[in-house]
């Protein structure tokens, strides 16, 4: 088993080398995403090298552990791109995962399947704009009223990442039993994508956008799991989605590193090397720290997780300083390679902005803090 | 004067309130900075309000101080259009300074007065690509050799700051006699623009481009002050440069301070304004010291270069500092508004990334460390 | 003017480096502060160079402003024992400051005058133990009750600086008409010292204290002021020490910053001279970064003392950036000396521990950066 | 196995609690450490409880690992004086690393069997003053010069942990052959003790002194391994040493961490108990982030100490980001305790000391991001 996760890392990265990398530089790759034919063609690529979605279970082998997953994920995002061809990027993973553990299976043989294939995306509307719900999932706005044969949904959702072209919706709304999901094809007209966001991140096909729904009915059989249960699955999807980000971004930020230790071995400045000026050697050292750092609470975590654990307190803890470290790299990347850095010549910068992102989706820095603080609390209370 | 002083910056505070910050969501503002057409816009109104290049000597008006230029400049980076309006942008507003000082009489009427009104935009040719001069401009690449009549220059020029649309350029090469500076239009076939780089920071017209000098001629009257003094001038140039710099920004960081102090109050999130969650009501607490420091190191440094020193150290270390404060407040910026904070909905997320690169540009913050290091050591050298 | 504070702060520093920093590796100077004996000592030198207290103002010379305060101030903390030396150390500077402003002109002739020559010490008994008053003063535990003739006080103060050796105190407590403040005569058996805390810090004579009030009784004519302004009393006090604070430590911080270049230029390894590595020459940078930083807020909040007004905002900010500015500068110093930097054979060692309690000292950062965001919160609300 | 760890984890525990803690506030731990008298009262306990030196091999087990030794000693370093009572505090701890693999059978016989049993203390001898070996061991300035049937030494050695009380010593110092180790007893004239330093940290009995040595003659038979191999010898004691230091004061610094942890639910400011103020509640989050970070750190290079690596890189790694990340943690606690974090009233503030020396023993953090940046680039050279 141990070899299998060898090969199929080494596998992924050779074909994240080869294949993804080169790309990169490609103008289908806009401030909105990879276009969908650029998303096609990447998931070809990946569909003929056996790489789409290669740590779910299939008929021949067995779902990966978190802590293997863990491994293949950070050879995926050694390119931002690179998750988006294997079918493991945000937020089709985490929406897999919820859908395993939450769908009927009539819902999984509907949805679940194409969306593993890699042939549908899918979305989830869950944060809303105009003080709705976002880190604080309490202040849902959009409500569901139950209506003969099924529910009708309104309100607006807000940084729905991948809303454009995507198959299916997970709707997050209240209804009087509570936060309830619900299922929903996309090309329904009272699904109205208002606009794509500009953002600072840029990897994720079909961007972030503006949502509006209308009055959309959904049936009885749409809803996902019970009424009333959304905010827990919504913990069920959360835990691991955070550290499926915690390791995809270690790659690219690992690539950033590389890129830049590369180019302060190269470059001189005031004769000699810039890794021979403490001033960049010392940021590389940082670098080689955070990531280490990134890597083992991650695996950390993910060991929790396998354990059968919600590992809620330790995902906080993993997507805090993951999320953090991994952005100090980006930085300090930008910061060695100087003007090369602010332009888009390498892919340091679109890292760069991507990281700067991670801070705050899935949960920003503070929220999880405060989470963390809590546990402390309730610790002590605990002690004798 | 102190009254004048007062007036003008109050006009140009109310100007960019009325008539930039409107403009600030003008699809004409792309990733290569506003078009040309936006920039005519932004000046047309500017000119009518009788606020192009205020801190300059007019007729009616002696040229500001550097203290009264601060005040100026930190009310028009309020917006980071507001500099391109006014004409006190990077590169024009340091070229100007440097024009004034070196330029003959010929050169300041061919050149200078264009440049200060607003109808020129101009480009200052240093750094260079391929290992070539940039922090460390001993590097240089770029030949300029002598030509019966003038001097034929080739090289490469690379970051090249509002090439696109500028009548003329300032270029820097080596000579036999060492560094020169020259001068040359801008619309001449051995100039090649080979492309337009993407960047992370997008506020200045024409963005920032790689260039081609193919043999191109300029004439002996074309040198700017002396053969040889290239370097020297363009410490002229830098020093206050980089402070301009400094006022510019601590405009707009101040801007990005408002706007998420003002969404601190408003958004709620676990029961209560943002801002009475210390986590950010902190973070908006460290942004007022980042922004009262910034703004006292830059009048600081000014009143040294007003009292007609070099202020080589003292731009150093108001450089240093305050590009790294105000950066510091864009991104506390960014994580306090959360998921808005990574959009473009609202001028932070451009704020954040023109801070971001203003920590390498005019010298990365390791290069002025260094330099302020080594003035220690010749300081305590020099004690008995 | 001018030249007068000039030419008092020469003589300030001639004095601090001949006559103070020779006494400073004194075995007198323990680890609760200067012995009575060597205080004695420092004040009588101080005496004879006509330094004691020379910020006051004296039948020859108003007081200074603040701003000239600080220049002086800066002078004599260069040594930790100079402000000792001057008699312009805590927390008899802020009570002179405290008596001038409050005290009855009785008050004043039988208290100020001998504070004022340093022939006295005195004590704020205001912190309390066991939750009670500290950085919330509303947790005011100690209680003074009415009795004929005066008021009886109980309770316990902690932390309670210079307690041995002082003359007199001025004890906060509460009654009914809210809090007050009230002086007592030090030698009185109902005021137990009951022990001198070991701390972190140790400049002060006296050490830091645990007292008790045995039902200590004090006249009518002792109460400071009016009953129940104690807390706003206190502010008046608050501002000007904190700021007071920070000039002294400015001073100290100065002085660590000239150990540590001095010997990074002197001390070789690796084969150069420390200072010539970027990982030290870095961070002396970042000292004259954070040391002229601390200088200019400084000011710039002694200008606002000067002119009027309470400066509370502008002083908190002030104590959290200057406290926490010096501190990275002394931890830096410890840092850049190694192994010597941890040994007491340098004053770096207690100017770090100094400055460590500083950054909790006269309310900790955290409390000034939430008085700071609750300003922001009201001045927004105040907006139109 | 693992069975038997827990146990000798949890026994530890209980010892430390029980036995060691209580004896925390005991007058005779003074600034130069723990008086003789005290370590041995600790150890005559550790004896009884079956503790002494439990990480090494003995008649009924074999050594444990490093991944081991590790939980052993977080568990014994929960209070500073854990380690000095179980006898696994520096520098005996690390000298017997260097002589059960370096020293011949008879210097064991003499030497290690004392040492382990927790019967005599030892010192290592390698740091020098006056610009002589430091951080750059290479320029050691101590000379043995061969003599008739051994050495003699001359030289001056600074900093040595423990000297006061030891009985034997391990000497550094150089030859014609090159740096090379010497033992030597105590008691001998020649090695005159000039001075114990006062010092920041102040666990280690005997404190750091000065040490002469005045023409020291050993035998032949004195030389530790072979002559030459001194730098080699200092490696092999270096990594080991290096990490378990990590592992005593990550558990110093939960301690430090539970305190304030217990303290800010318990004490109460501005109407809630401090946990629930996120300017604390973010510092405690922190904390556990750090402390968790450095577990990690330390397991890992454990293990690869343990896999029969050198860990040369993976031990610098371990060292800057743990004694960076617990000093975090002891510096938050300070602060979250207020004016009881700075008093020696709690364990809180000797930790903060003994952890900010720790950021320079065993090699300054800066040396180590040195080495670590050195070897990114020399894995970079040998990349095709």
């Amino acid at each position: 088993m141990s070899e299998t996760i060898d090969t199929l890392v080494e596998h992924t990265s050779a074909f994240v080398r080869d294949v993804v990398i080169p790309l990169e530089q490609d103008e289908r790759w806009g401030g909105h995403g990879p276009s969908a034919e650029l998303v096609e063609e990447l998931r070809s690529a990946a569909r003929a090298a056996g790489l789409v979605a290669p740590h779910l279970a299939a008929a021949d082998r067995p779902a990966l552990s978190m802590r293997d997953t863990a491994r293949l994920f950070r050879a995926a995002g050694y390119s931002p791109l690179g998750p988006v061809a294997l079918n493991i990027a945000a937020p089709d993973e985490g929406n897999m995962h919820l859908l395993e553990r939450v769908a009927s299976d009539a819902q999984k043989a509907e949805r679940l399947e194409t969306l593993a294939s890699g042939e549908a995306r899918s979305v989830f509307l869950m944060t809303e704009p105009d003080n709705g719900a976002g880190s604080d999932p309490s202040l849902l706005k959009t409500r569901a009223e139950r209506v003969p044969g099924g529910w009708r949904i309104s309100g607006r959702k807000w940084l729905i990442t991948g809303a454009t072209g995507a198959r299916f919706a997970i709707i997050m709304a209240a209804t009087d039993e509570g936060a309830t999901m619900l299922l929903s094809d996309m090309d329904r007209p009272e699904i109205v994508i208002e606009r794509v966001l500009d953002t600072l991140d840029s990897a994720l096909p079909g961007g972030h956008a503006v949502i509006r729904l209308d009055g959309l009915f959904v049936g009885d059989a749409d809803v996902l799991g019970e009424v009333g249960q959304g905010l827990r699955y919504a913990q069920v999807r959360l835990a691991p989605a955070r550290l499926t980000h915690c390791m995809r971004w270690t790659g690219a930020a690992r690539r950033a590193h590389d890129i830049a230790a590369r180019y302060a071995c190269e470059r001189t400045a005031f004769g000699k090397p810039l890794i021979d000026h403490e001033g960049v050697g010392f940021m590389l050292a940082d670098n080689l720290i955070d990531l280490k750092t990134a890597e083992l609470l991650t695996d950390w975590c993910a060991d929790v997780i396998d354990a059968g654990e919600r590992g809620s307190q330790e995902s906080s803890i993993a997507k805090v300083a993951v999320s953090e470290a991994l952005y100090r790299v980006a930085d300090r990347c930008v910061q060695i390679l100087g003007g090369l850095g602010v332009t888009r010549d390498t892919i340091v910068e679109r890292v760069f902005r991507e990281l700067r992102a991670f801070r705050i989706y899935d949960g920003p820095s503070e929220v999880h803090r405060w989470s963390i603080a809590s546990k402390i609390k309730r610790d002590i209370a605990a002690q004798p």
